[in-house]
């Protein structure tokens, strides 16, 4: 599995004496450990103990990242990957982190939501001399605090957060946690101008995206977060894209436990299905998970959609017949789509591969136990299942509905009258 | 009264033994029970109560919408309209929703916010077929919670929502509620891309929409909100739009008491005048009215305009007889507006009538008691009077103001000496 | 100092018995009094004590404003400016605000968040008819609440805000606040399309801004906010742009104790790092001052830079030496920038303004005490020091970090080894 393999080579260059990445095995699963928050589609840095302090080593730098099968892109990261490995430590922990930066510009880092000195604080000019290429720079500081964090640059902020440079840290209480967590994912949410037949992303952009991202994926590629039916599981999210994404979890009321702001005290949990998680924002929720397979998603319609124009000609409800016959003579297999609505998209996808632009995602895509899913973008899937082993988070395939708890087509059932008469209009 | 006709319509081919659609008349306003939300522009759907199940029968289908008079489309609903009826419930209700396809399309439909088995969650792919055009599905679920829920497509979602298919799901507290509720508002919040002189809302638009909707429709056809001063008032807003609105109301604090993730309880409550309403997000909010007619509404500025033109020359400030002229002497009547500001626009909205593009309302409308509003889009009155009796929501008219309690012209007033003296920049 | 000089030639045209501007000198900063507010870059209108009554007077007109050296636009506003003065007052005051219309066309004022009769609300056609240009209107009521709450027009809205209309109207509680208050700044964001080389805002764009601004400055025009260390500090933040802007503070956990919706309760505090202000809302937070220099900033990363291109094409990664020289035979000088990325901009600054439109700041800009900050937009900072006088708010130059707290070099250090190997992608 290529995200362990990755893992132990730089556990085995930096001699780490700490956590290593998500294990995929069936394993313990620690409270309070470093490593034990389950990145999705991603993995936990290690760190060597030197005289006390935690040490940590980020190196800034070209990546080449798949968003999903079929589309690609030179992007710019952390430790070959975008987002960059989680950073995990435990409150009260004294770390040093070393930057080393092999981009073509200058770069710094912003420890997000951290008490810190001012001088570690990562503002390139206002806190610290940027990092010009080539160099290394150390970061060190006493961990006053606990909850969900980030890291991302403050040089030349718009252009490199744009292409990928983003990661989160976060930091276990030193009291343990108020409740036990079984599970704690984490992931943060981007935003790509990924323009069709593009190999790289565009900074320039400042609204109108192509591709929504949770860890630098789209669905179909995310990781889905597997879950034993009755654990009590937190989600992290982090958000350094663009725009304030409301996340949206089906099937639970969630409780909204924290923020970059740390962890709130009880009282000020608040139940909900759908969390707005602003710019610059982290949030955790929590809920004790229900069997099933359950959407988790950004709620924006256009986020859970792979590249697609925007400013197309509207053809739903045109009549196309002709104008199919009309391009099929040109090329084979051509056709209108959208006139009925879209889904025929999906339908068509090895076409599109065909004709589409190269590197180019499919608008909607994803098959289910019972077809289509048409979705792309912020789209994953919960999968909770009884019986799991604890730390167990190999896909287990599609829920197994009981017996009469899925909707059922009901057409040629005589028990069920006509559709309701209305007023024509 | 074309709303009242068609709840009487569906009712007689359902034989509703609940209750049927917001009355006009004015009558007892009953706590707790199905027909006690008044869905702005809309009606709350009967049932059939069959063997201790609440079984209600929505149709997706092509409906011919009008969003103001002057502005119609082609949209997608549910029932003969956009939004679909409201459905009501109360907690504990064992509840079968049927759902009759006659799109051209396959769709579903997934009960947002609502505790369910996984296999009624209505993601089509996921966790069920899609429903295919002329199929019949029925979706079974007992209800273990109450508060402000929504209804919509999970299949090809992007198409279905932005032409307009969603509804409100709202369940009632089996315990009643903690506050008596004297009325009970609800609406959803959308947007569409209908290009002035189309008739079909473009799907494919992302950010760039033409029209700004509560319940489908603009200012001034949304209802105002009739009020007897002294009374509790909720009001419920759900977004299935692609943007998150601040909600504003005047004249009063209101309290933000619930979501999609339930009633929260009273010690979460928050004093606020205007609330982020995020997409996929409901919020319940409450107040005791005060007299007057408040205006209601998103306080994006441009999201209580109607159809406009983003990318128009600025010609603020310029100087345009000239060009005035040259214009009068190819279209008699013809003329530049803007330079002194757009409220122009409303005086010449006749003019514009005749010279504008086919099926396209003017930017801003509304007469007021005291003149035009120069509003459209998402804005609304809530007209709060003495002595209404219970559940008469009969538009009283405009506020007839106290003597001294309006804004007054004093240009000529001796008692008020000259403007301040500044500094000339 | 303009400011001063400015409220002072105010201050004396009405005979102000009430507070003045902002002091630059070190005098003691009162608890509840009217002038105990520093807006950033702007001053508190002084009042007339008439009967009993305190009376504000406002005139809107067109101004000539100064977003940064460089940048200057006809705008409307207020007394000479944008935003318009600061409306101090205490709760139970009775007030009297006349507004004189200096504008090429009506306007009117609602007093936005404040509990007044429906007649003094101030939307133009409902409440009250509008204020012709040449007119002078009287409102009055009686401030029954304490908070931070806003002015604007409610006429011709989408206009008149768009081009600066707007200010702040902060309510001191009567019987004084629950925590001491050392230090209580306040500023309101907005946005502007002024397209390079242009003079005026254009009013009709709703997404494509170029500016985004702290009462109508960008960085590094804007004020810093200067603290004693210790000082429990509030921040009153009001937006009326057209987007929601998740404020961001470094360095600090701030608690939210506030909106436009009043002071919320101790218990409804909200610790954070990072707060949407959605547009029509305010928020309060509040922190006790660390020493150093803390960057406070919307954590969108396109609104921490002045007027760009965001359609430009992509070169970021391409090979541009021969294009460059292309580019130099025809202007000397003239270069491609962007390839390595955009920190280039900066260090070209001066060739830019050489080169670049007529009235346009560079996208980002700003020196610090290392280098280059690489900002523009809604960026200021917060300078914490030791030491200060009460009320001292003087430009204390850049932080003195001590030893050993600054992020260093440690390229060349034997101590620390090579970055750790990765797997190559």
């Amino acid at each position: 599995m290529t995200l362990s393999r990755r893992s132990l080579i730089v556990a085995a260059g930096t001699t780490a004496l700490g956590a290593v990445a998500n294990a995929q095995a069936a394993v313990p699963y620690p409270q309070k450990a470093v490593g034990s928050v389950r990145t999705l589609n991603g993995w936990t840095l290690p760190y060597k103990m030197k005289n006390g302090v935690k040490e940590f080593h980020l190196v800034a730098e070209e990546v080449d990242h798949e968003f999903a099968p079929g589309s690609r892109a030179k992007c710019w990261g952390y430790n070959g990957g975008t987002p960059g490995p989680t950073i995990e430590a435990v409150e009260g922990d004294r770390v040093r982190i070393l930057v080393t930066n092999r981009l073509p510009e200058a770069t710094s880092i912003h420890w997000h939501g951290i008490l810190l000195p001012s001088g570690m604080d990562g503002v390139s000019g206002l806190n610290q001399p940027a990092i010009d290429p080539g160099q290394t720079f150390a970061y060190e500081f006493t961990l006053r605090q606990h909850g969900t964090h980030m890291y991302h640059p403050h040089a030349d902020e718009m252009v490199q957060m744009a292409v990928g440079m983003m990661g989160l840290f976060i930091i276990h209480p030193a009291g343990g946690e108020p409740e036990r967590i079984d599970r704690d994912f984490a992931f943060l949410m981007h935003n790509w101008a990924l323009r069709p037949g593009t190999f790289r992303p565009d900074p320039s952009v400042m609204l109108d995206f192509d591709l929504w991202t949770f860890n630098s994926k789209v669905f179909p590629a995310i990781e889905p977060l597997v879950v034993r039916a009755g654990e009590r599981v937190r989600v992290r999210v982090g958000n350094l894209s663009m725009w304030n994404h409301p996340i949206h979890l089906h099937g639970h009321q969630f409780e909204v436990t924290g923020s970059d702001g740390g962890r709130w005290p009880r009282r000020r949990w608040r139940r909900e299905v759908t969390e707005i998680v602003g710019v610059g924002q982290t949030r955790d929720i929590e809920f004790v998970a229900v069997p099933g397979d359950w959407a988790l998603h950004c709620h924006m319609s256009h986020h859970t959609m792979n590249a697609m124009g925007h400013e197309i000609p509207n053809v739903l409800g045109a009549s196309i017949a002709e104008s199919d016959a009309d391009l099929q003579s040109l090329v084979p297999g051509m056709m209108n789509m959208g006139s009925d609505g879209m889904s025929a998209h999906q339908e068509h996808v090895e076409i599109m591969k065909l004709q589409g632009p190269d590197n180019t995602l499919p608008m909607m895509t994803g098959e289910g136990p019972h077809g289509a899913l048409e979705m792309g973008g912020m789209f994953t899937v919960v999968k909770v299942r009884p019986g799991l082993d604890a730390g167990d988070f190999r896909d287990p395939g599609w829920y197994a509905a009981p017996a009469n708890t899925v909707a059922r087509m009901i057409s040629e059932d005589p028990e069920f009258g006509a559709p309701p008469r209305r007023l024509k209009s």
